[in-house]
């Protein structure tokens, strides 16, 4: 995780590390030490003083804030891009964070009354994905719908009542164009006001007998669907 | 998830729920009365007591054992079985078992030093699944791999330095063949000897920057993958 944040120029103000991991992250320092960030190396009680895990970290950075408004994260014109509206569980905002990167997303709206991206559950959750995705939050989800109907994009809401399921989606070569996925809340899903706002709600077919999807499984599997059917050739 | 409990025949053996539960939850007094699983109505301190979450639940269920052997598992054929190799998260062990249902995969083997399926984490997080999927534990990987071997299952190791990537899978039509997929420890992944006993190594494609894929969101891509390749029609 440090060593994602200190690859991206500027995000990284100061390390404080423990004396071993000082000696053992060699690589680390000197990634500090090319982006004249100051490496403090201290003793174990100021180190898990700094830390919220019961196992405390041994190297710790201190980061600026990440976030960039809607439209910056839209100004590259990503193909895709994920909105999260009210995820309250920060486990599931930072995998979801983590399957945005790894699927090629271009960036991550965290709406609504959606968990804050530095809840430090959400960073760890996002394995280092936080440093690499563009994230958007504070934003109302209405505001960003609108928005992404104006710049082109199509909007699918995945919700577990969706009136099409992902296997036609996918057939229907759907796919193909520039997507929001919309995400809700883990308990009560989408209200049917966001639903109404989105040009398909999409439903993650079940072959077996659970109700549903954990979110952040749901946002795996539809983005891995728009991934594959915008891979060149 | 004491619904679900409640539905599976002979899995409950007693319920313990509030006063204000017990007055609420109608249709469970009415499913327990049912299948003549007796209803014990206590204080608050009580369900407090017995329950492991800082909000304690309003109804619990003590229910037997669910787990059964391998070849219990293995004896309805069926197309898509998940086996866990060490995986000792017990958030992502439930979500394996949850993906695994919702995916129409047959049976969940958490295999090694897999988490026990028990642990209160993995089975909130199944969301009752636990309770839908034939479970087996406690059992030895090698032994598990040679037993669907022999049963004619395919193994596909999901690992991120596979040699095969899972959209090269799904062209192959491999997919639509008995497969047993294989999941490993969510730090060091499958060891060499795993990957060597299977039939391919499988990598979900990662097409940002993240090193890898959480493990229960990568079981969740590749087996809505076998789902669709072996939808009917």
């Amino acid at each position: 995780m440090v060593r994602e944040a200190l690859r991206r120029t500027g995000t990284v103000t100061e390390v404080f590390a423990t004396g071993d991991a000082t000696v053992g992250y060699r690589d680390l320092r000197e990634l500090a030490a090319e982006s004249g960030v100051v490496w403090y190396t201290v003793d174990d009680e100021t180190i898990a003083s700094l830390s919220q895990t019961v196992t405390p970290q041994v190297v710790i950075a201190v980061c600026r804030f990440l976030d960039v408004a809607l439209d910056q994260v839209l100004a590259p014109a990503p193909s895709v891009v994920v909105v999260g509206a009210d995820v309250r569980d920060p486990g599931n905002a930072g995998t979801m964070i983590r399957s945005a990167d790894a699927a090629g997303a271009g960036g991550v709206i965290l709406a609504g009354s959606s968990v804050d991206p530095y809840n430090a559950k959400c960073v760890r959750a996002s394995a280092g994905s936080l440093f690499h995705v563009p994230i958007c939050h504070g934003v109302e989800v209405v505001a960003v719908l609108t928005r992404l109907a104006e710049r082109g994009y199509q909007t699918l809401a995945a919700d577990a009542r969706g009136d099409v399921d992902l296997d036609q989606l996918i057939d229907s070569g759907r796919l193909a164009r520039p997507t929001a996925w919309l995400f809700g809340n883990e308990a009560w899903g989408l209200p049917d006001s966001l639903q109404s706002l989105s040009d398909a709600v999409v439903r993650v077919p079940i072959y077996g007998r659970a109700e549903s999807l954990n979110v952040a499984t749901a946002a795996a599997v539809c983005l891995y669907a728009s991934a594959r059917a915008l891979r060149p050739g």
